[in-house]
């Protein structure tokens, strides 16, 4: 896969050996033998390798000098050709394939007797229900999860690729939303066309992450559900008056990217008109407080104060945001207790409550009225000396009305 | 929400209420004052609940006379009007709003000291990274993922209607491929006609279960992609000659169908015939051996025979099918070794090993050559006298080339 220094869509191998490099680094501070994860995202970032979880357990373990990967047979071709994996161990499937047992037989091959993983074990959570892993003596380590924190510049060009997408999805929902439409329709359509207007741009520079669907996605709850931040999408043709609440993502090499907007369906009323100020107001002051350094609880401390200042706390349902990569939802979060989780949780140390550069935020400070929800999200990546906001539609009302009579 | 049993389309009230009834007759063979559940589909399965599983922890717990919940904030107001919750107890967010305190709060109220939850904590996969739960005495329960094996016939019927919408989404799929035309577009078209077709007909019966998105989707890889049995979509248009492994489902009030269809751009070759028939036939295979009482295992085995007949069986890479329901994939498995796995595993019993009326398998052996994967899937209930398929798109080859000059 050709990478592009100004169309950056796929991560270079390069980031890949940088992160192996990065655990044998920690591991060597520990006195176990070698490092293992279960977690599918986890294997991705340190491998490029991306499956679809599920009850079928999968481990890789990266020793001193080797690494290998326990996985079901359906995965191995996927696997094989990944040169950053030495040895692949395969058993044909959950539960007769014997996976513990497999498992057991890899941990032997490398002479592992003590591991740094990332679980005790397989997660249960996907299905699977034991046995538990008792060939080798497992300590826990999230290493790969704090070192997701901070993006390398490749990451954020990844992201940055992703809010292009998604910009354009959303203005396809934008330009086609309005009075009597069908939110499936408007949210499906815009979806396809920005899909194919990425696959077509990227051509053989996509790399396919998705199954079954297109990179793009955009879509919008609207009316009443708006009230609820996790709303679900009605069956019901928008109206005008209706408020909507957005949402558009693309997938670039497993990165994502959050672009969120409220809109209104005709003009706004006042009442609605003051609540969207208001949210607009809040999101900016978290943008501007944010930066290298700057404590996280404080950013939304400072939202929080001027929510006090409108008089509108008991309308807010939500802290200012959260961090965004290979998942939906990472930490850090902007939190008025992110500082005092730092200070209580044995891994984190006192910069851990602040923002670092490389790290990419969502800021999205809600208002929720018995009417409706007023919510834009940006994603925002912190720099050396500032911010910079990848995701660009425009915030101002005049850019969120839908359905104007001079369209 | 009306319901309708001509058109099941939303699960009874009194579905929530037997299943709250049948924990409750769990708890009371037990020590414990309470049963509780972090899970959201467990949640969901209880309640009618439904939310987006975040690292925002969410506890439901149930005591003989009450059930009460904490919740993050953001989900208060879907909660409160749930009948089948007593009380419903918030934190702001995670980590600030101190959720276990709240859930403290909670458990003391219900004067609760000792619960069997479905975890120690809440599931660490999400991104909740502490502080544990120490309140109270927990041990852990499986009883809900359990429950699920066995579908009701109203949970059949929703599963039943999500597999016609699945097959409409399926026949614009198939009506759109031909060589081309791009993945994206037929399948997010595919879906987006689909969606609205579920969605006109149903009208206000329809419950929300999807954001930002259509409750169809349809989509498929094609060519060198199917080799991977969880291939990802290609950004390459279809060839004549192409095979395609297809998928679709629809969201029926949270339940789910699955189907999946090997089909040819224009006609195969002689080879991609030939495996294309053995794939089938291990299909009808597995269905007619499946039935009431019937040893999962044997299933698999069967299967795996015809294929060792067949001279095929390292082209096979996984089992012949798994459960689904509220879960895209849920036990019991097809699988060789699952009444091994029952006989190792403590709450299991010889029962659990054979296959039971109202479990929902999907049926779906294949076979991955170097060139491509032929792979049905059907889903099919276990009834008291057989089992009933569910999906039924043709499975013959004349209904699974697209693309054909007299269409």
């Amino acid at each position: 896969m050709a990478t592009n220094p100004t169309l950056p869509t796929a991560l270079p191998v390069s980031e890949y050996d940088r992160r192996t490099e990065a655990v044998r680094e920690r591991l060597a501070e520990t006195d176990a033998d070698a490092a293992g994860w279960f977690s599918a995202t986890s294997i991705a970032y340190l491998t490029g390798f991306h499956h679809v979880q599920t009850e079928r357990p999968v481990l890789l373990v990266v020793t001193p000098e080797q690494s290998a990967i326990t996985v079901p047979r359906l995965e191995r071709e996927r696997i094989e050709s990944n040169r950053r994996i030495d040895a692949v161990h395969t058993y044909f499937d959950y539960p007769g394939g014997d996976p513990v047992g497999t498992i057991t037989e890899m941990v032997a091959d490398l002479g592992v007797e003590r591991l740094r993983a990332d679980a005790e074990g397989p997660p249960g959570v996907m299905g699977y229900e034991g046995p538990p892993l008792s060939a080798v003596d497992i300590e826990t380590q999230s290493w790969v999860d704090r070192m997701r924190w901070e993006k390398s510049d490749a990451e954020v060009a990844l992201v940055r690729e992703s809010a292009r997408w998604a910009n354009l999805a959303h203005r396809y929902l934008a330009d086609a939303a309005g009075e009597g439409v069908h939110p499936a329709t408007v949210s499906q359509r815009a979806s396809m066309e920005a899909s194919r207007a990425m696959l077509d741009t990227l051509g053989d520079r996509y790399v396919p992450r998705v199954r079954g669907s297109g990179p793009v996605h955009a879509g919008f709850i609207s009316g009443p559900q708006t009230r609820l931040p996790h709303g679900h999408t009605a069956n019901r043709r928008l109206d005008a008056g209706d408020v909507l609440v957005t949402g558009a993502s693309a997938n670039v090499d497993g990165y994502r990217s959050e672009l969120e907007r409220t809109m209104f369906v005709g003009e706004p009323d006042d009442e609605q008109r003051h609540q969207f100020e208001i949210a607009v107001e809040a999101q900016s002051v978290a943008m501007e407080q944010l930066g290298p350094g700057v404590e996280l609880a404080a950013v939304d401390e400072a939202v929080w104060a001027y929510f006090e200042e409108q008089g509108v706390t008991d309308l807010a349902q939500h802290h200012v945001g959260h961090n965004i990569g290979l998942g939906a939802h990472e930490p850090p979060y902007i939190d008025r207790g992110w500082t005092d989780h730092c200070e209580g949780h044995d891994t984190r140390t006192p910069a851990d409550a602040l923002a670092q550069p490389g790290q990419i935020y969502t800021i999205e400070p809600g208002l929720y009225t018995d009417d409706a929800g007023y919510r834009h999200s940006d994603t925002v990546v912190v720099t050396e000396d500032g911010t910079e906001r990848l995701t660009y539609f425009p915030r101002d009302l005049a850019g969120n009305i839908v359905d104007r009579p001079e369209r």
